[in-house]
């Protein structure tokens, strides 16, 4: 644990009581005393310095006060040494699964993704267009929970947001209304050349949104590889081996992030 | 699938026959037909056709083609479009769980690192070093049909091995012997001035041994950073959140993956 995340309800009052499940997982999970103080993090991203003022059997009182980010505060865990600039990643992935989707979505948090969007495309396995309100609410839900934990663990100060709904591969240009690059990956030998990450991202300002498109275990067709090229999206083909679905973003954001933080830093 | 990792005991006869669960994996996992084509790959990384000539309820028996790497062959799949060159990579890997660990091991598979070794440092969570014999050689199994699988999903030319054993930081050096440059990875911020990852990997050939030492969850105290960086081994940074060390691995391998191949070819 490097940070707690704040109820959506917080709006910087100096003094907050938590409940139930929040109470126990400060006072069970993490263990924390009375006078024992921890960072929190609020919707916004504001960092506050969080002190434990009372602990009961029902609930748990924190104390709250505004810090600077790099300030020196003192807690019984510290913020990651290095904090930022971060690069304005988005993660556009192909539905997959529900355990490789957690992992997915648990990863691209802790690297600090701002933002990820879920995509029905045509190899897709799971098919979410017959599922009901409830059974989506859940995933979400799920997944949602994956990103608080991320956050907490990591102690990303990006709140990654996961879009509350899923898109076909054809809605995806007019969603992204051309907010900045998008890069694909695929597996085929159809480009006679193809630019290199680093070609790509190297040389764009550290905040230009970038998005990174990543198909399913069955991997994009011709037809909509030709669909993603004509909305301007640039096909990449990793120089890797093929990797699964779950390991492509990854490897993608990483060495994305890699290159931009290196280069503007 | 994508290609068929051959018994370690093929030298390249014209026929094989395959038993049991071998013999399954191709005609029931993968539903192969007799008459149908896959690409196979033997140990030291040789490529061949196989045609499946006949199955049968306990066997199943192939004939075997050497092929070039290159050659455009007529199989159920295809090799990936990405046929190198690849960065000569060791993973140095910190004890983590068992399940961490099939995760780690499998992608670092999949993007086609040459060698995984299994380290025993202070704040790791297992510690191996009162497991029997057998409890042991158990985990080495596990972890090898991780490799195995990824091997054949990602077409990896990679023959990817895990050194059987398991050394402590502090052997870890003399293991080693200056090959290449090693990596370590870690969140204090006591070094004064810290090279990135293109500056340390950036311009050395793509074949120069490169070694990535990754910790256990709870990191490497100041002590054993101290031996490590006596012992000439590069401290790191990575500028993003915390990662947990199932992340951080694959992070540290796609980046510096991605840097080595862009820039030597």
């Amino acid at each position: 644990m490097r940070q707690y995340v704040l109820p959506k309800t917080f709006r910087g009052e100096p003094s907050l009581v938590l409940k139930e499940k929040e109470s126990q997982y400060l006072s069970k999970v993490l263990r924390l005393k009375e006078g024992q103080q921890i960072l929190g993090r609020d919707q916004e991203g504001k960092v506050y310095q969080l002190t434990i003022e009372k602990i009961s059997k029902q609930q748990c009182t924190l104390s709250c006060h505004q810090v600077k980010e790099d300030a020196s505060v003192q807690t019984t865990d510290a913020l990651p040494s290095y904090s930022g600039p971060y690069p304005n990643l988005t993660l556009m992935q192909c539905l997959c699964k529900g355990k490789k989707e957690d992992q997915i979505v648990r990863q691209a948090t802790e690297i600090g993704t701002r933002e990820i969007m879920l995509i029905q495309s045509r190899y897709c396995v799971p098919n979410l267009s017959s599922k009901n309100e409830k059974a989506l609410g859940n995933r979400f839900e799920r997944l949602n929970r994956q990103v608080k934990e991320a956050i907490q663990q990591s102690g990303s100060p990006i709140p990654t947001e996961i879009i509350p709904e899923v898109i076909t591969l054809s809605e995806l240009p007019t969603w992204w209304n051309n907010r900045g690059p998008v890069l694909f990956f695929h597996q085929s030998k159809r480009y006679e050349t193809q630019k290199t990450l680093h070609e790509i991202v190297g040389n764009l300002p550290i905040e230009t949104p970038i998005a990174l498109l990543v198909g399913p275990e069955g991997g994009f067709s011709e037809e909509e590889c030709t669909t993603l090229e004509d909305a301007g999206f640039h096909p990449v083909l990793l120089r890797t081996n093929i990797l699964r679905s779950e390991t492509a973003g990854i490897y993608a954001l990483s060495a994305i992030q890699t290159i931009m933080t290196e280069k503007n830093t």
